[in-house]
């Protein structure tokens, strides 16, 4: 019986790779630039962590989920999100104490959430995200923002939208809540299931829900902008100023909410506007979240962060038609014919290969001709040949696969005509 | 209450990440230059996939797995090594059938067991394998070795040492195992409960048993060498020829078992042999395992593959006092005084960051003379000051923080004048 990989993970292969890690490099170098450092943490973490960081009202924590007791009896869960893990690390090596704040992070890998597969949706996905952790600075705010946008536009997308919302601070919040309870109260019996229990313990993810979209009583819900009080308004202008000032476009849109608890002032989300992208069009979210870091133990911080599914991203670059570069050209196959030959031949792509060149041969005994072909198929750019008779006296021919041209040149010399000739 | 990274999990902060960044690109390059190319596999697999593809009498499936259910009531396990989920990847997506063969492969991720976490050894843990599936070339064993060795020599250590043994083909294998069987069964009710399993079970492995290491049983055990049929020597005989040519040094150790069932032929270790290095010695190993890839379910493949911890690595780079080169100076460091001066130097770090160089700002509104400290703490090369005063007249003061020297630069040319000197 073949085995499959499980439902809603994939495998990564040779030919789409390629795609990965052109991405991760070029947020790798944008990272580097916006002067974010990586932090990787672990895979699993204890579930409290996730509960208290994620929030216990959010679907991912009440459905989504891969929570499992380890041999020692202990209840760890399979990071659904980066943030959580992020604060926890800051938190427990105490990165506040640090000279140079505020901490700026960057991550990068796997998250696990167990939902239906659809296209784009996997249970096993990739994310890129990165945190600021203890300025409460709106400039900061928007040099997330700023990250976001050139993440997506320095790999050649161009259909975005940047939609933002302010959440308000605690007090704003707090009005906006009561504002909300009063507002969906009489409507209570006619919203589903899910939404009468957020009334009560989260309304603003009301706003949210997928079933009651509809109902007549959200597009008459009390925005949040109405009950900024002064400072969450002083913030939020301040945001703007910077994007304007940095020439990045936005549309602030009082019902964006994200899926987690945890947000107040900036949140903010990046569609694809390209056609035929699909119903979902959300690429990425972010947001600050200034009570978090408290939450999981540490000093009161504030904080903010976004994140990206390199799978969306995948799809939108997809969508607009955006090729990304990828070099595939060998410089060098090395042919062997004869058991002196191949003995040559192996110490030659050894020594290539530890000057700096992309080499490869035959390990299937296959003859001349079909040796060439595969030389072929990997574009390789030179051929060197070596048969028994050659070896006895002292030489190889090497072939240039462009011009055509072949000429014999002394063995010990081969390499260093290769390497010359690659660096040139 | 705060929480803490689960036990025997770490994470990898700003000041480490950089080692580990290093050793990931270096071994990318060197892959590149081999000509192997990267696998994604999930972070978890169906469990039966590593009870046949490890082995059910291993160590790992019987003691170390994390396996739990998923919300689906299927069996998941976290990998434990990755050769079992890349031939199974290899098998499922029909790799067998590309046109350029062998499939040449290389991964890097976490792996997971359930073992008393000690220094150097973690319950997560990150590895770098390579696997050549499709050629029964003794030269492709060659090429995996060649590869092993110089991904710790052009990480800069020294003292290693390559240990090299045959286990045989089938043929080889079942003389061995009843000659040690006949060997061992005198001795049976001296040896450890486990040894009298793998008496019946798996008896080589009797060789590998750290509570029996001292029985005298142990150094008379008949050797795999005097069993291996003609093939076998012809094959390990050209294996040596190969490492010969190459000037690659080994020691041929009779008594090399790996920890896994699936190996024939060639099986390596590489230890470190560096002062203080600890008690257990090997960094990496490895070996051919010809019939696994039937095992999971494909078409009869010969197989050869290698992994390596970094956290072992890293122990061994320490032990030899090595040093990975990193880089951490800041290109530019922008200061604003005043709130005109702020929006301007938000715009101004944007864009001098979209030109590719490294910049930040002070987020916590510092006084100048704190500002200019974190530029030094962060090693800036370049300081740009803005003042009110100044953006009303157009212009900043660049300072370059080498010479001292200060000019002022129109602001509509800062970000090329330092472009064209970071190009420099």
């Amino acid at each position: 019986m073949a085995m499959n990989a499980p439902r809603g993970t994939q495998d990564i292969l040779p030919g789409t790779v390629e795609k990965w890690q052109y991405i991760e490099e070029t947020l790798r170098d944008l990272s580097h630039r916006f002067h974010y450092k990586e932090i990787r943490t672990p895979i699993f973490e204890h579930t409290e962590l996730f509960q208290r960081g994620v929030g216990d009202s959010t679907d991912i924590v009440q459905k989504e989920m891969y929570t499992f007791e380890d041999r020692g009896g202990r209840s760890i869960t399979l990071r659904p999100e980066g943030t959580a893990s992020v604060v926890r690390s800051f938190v427990q090596n105490k990165l506040y104490g640090l000279a140079n704040q505020p901490t700026k992070l960057f991550y990068f890998g796997p998250m696990f959430r167990y939902e239906r597969p659809q296209q784009g949706r996997y249970r096993q996905f990739i994310q890129f995200g990165m945190e600021a952790l203890g300025s409460e600075d709106p400039a900061v705010d928007a040099e997330v923002l700023s990250f976001a946008m050139k993440a997506y536009e320095e790999l050649g997308l161009k259909s975005l939208k940047l939609v933002l919302n302010s959440l308000g601070d605690q007090v704003s919040r707090e009005a906006h809540r009561q504002a909300l309870v009063d507002h969906f109260s009489p409507h209570k019996e006619e919203l589903c299931g899910d939404c009468q229990l957020r009334l009560e313990q989260n309304p603003l993810r009301v706003l949210d829900c997928k079933k009651d979209k509809d109902h007549p009583a959200m597009e008459t819900a009390p925005s949040i902008l109405e009950y900024l009080n002064e400072f969450s308004e002083t913030y939020f202008d301040q945001v703007k100023r910077y994007l304007d000032a940095m020439g990045i476009d936005y549309e602030v849109d009082p019902n964006l909410v994200r899926g987690l608890d945890y947000y107040n002032h900036t949140a903010f989300e990046i569609m694809s506007e390209a056609e035929g992208f699909g119903a979902i069009t959300t690429l990425s979210g972010g947001g600050r979240y200034n009570g978090l870091v408290e939450d999981i133990g540490g000093p009161d911080t504030p904080g903010i962060g976004f994140a990206l599914s390199i799978e969306r991203l995948l799809m939108a670059l997809e969508a607009e038609g955006v090729e990304l570069p990828a070099e595939d050209a060998l410089d060098c196959y090395v042919i062997a014919m004869g058991e002196k030959a191949e003995l040559e031949a192996v110490k030659l792509v050894d020594q290539l290969r530890s000057n700096g060149l992309q080499v490869d041969k035959d390990y299937l005994q296959k003859k001349m001709k079909a040796q060439f072909k595969a030389a072929d198929r990997l574009k390789a750019k030179k051929v060197v040949i070596l048969g028994d008779r050659e070896i006895e006296e002292g030489v190889g021919n090497v072939k240039d696969m462009t011009s055509g041209e072949q000429k014999e040149v002394k063995l010990e010399e081969i390499v260093n005509e290769l390497k010359v000739e690659k660096e040139e």
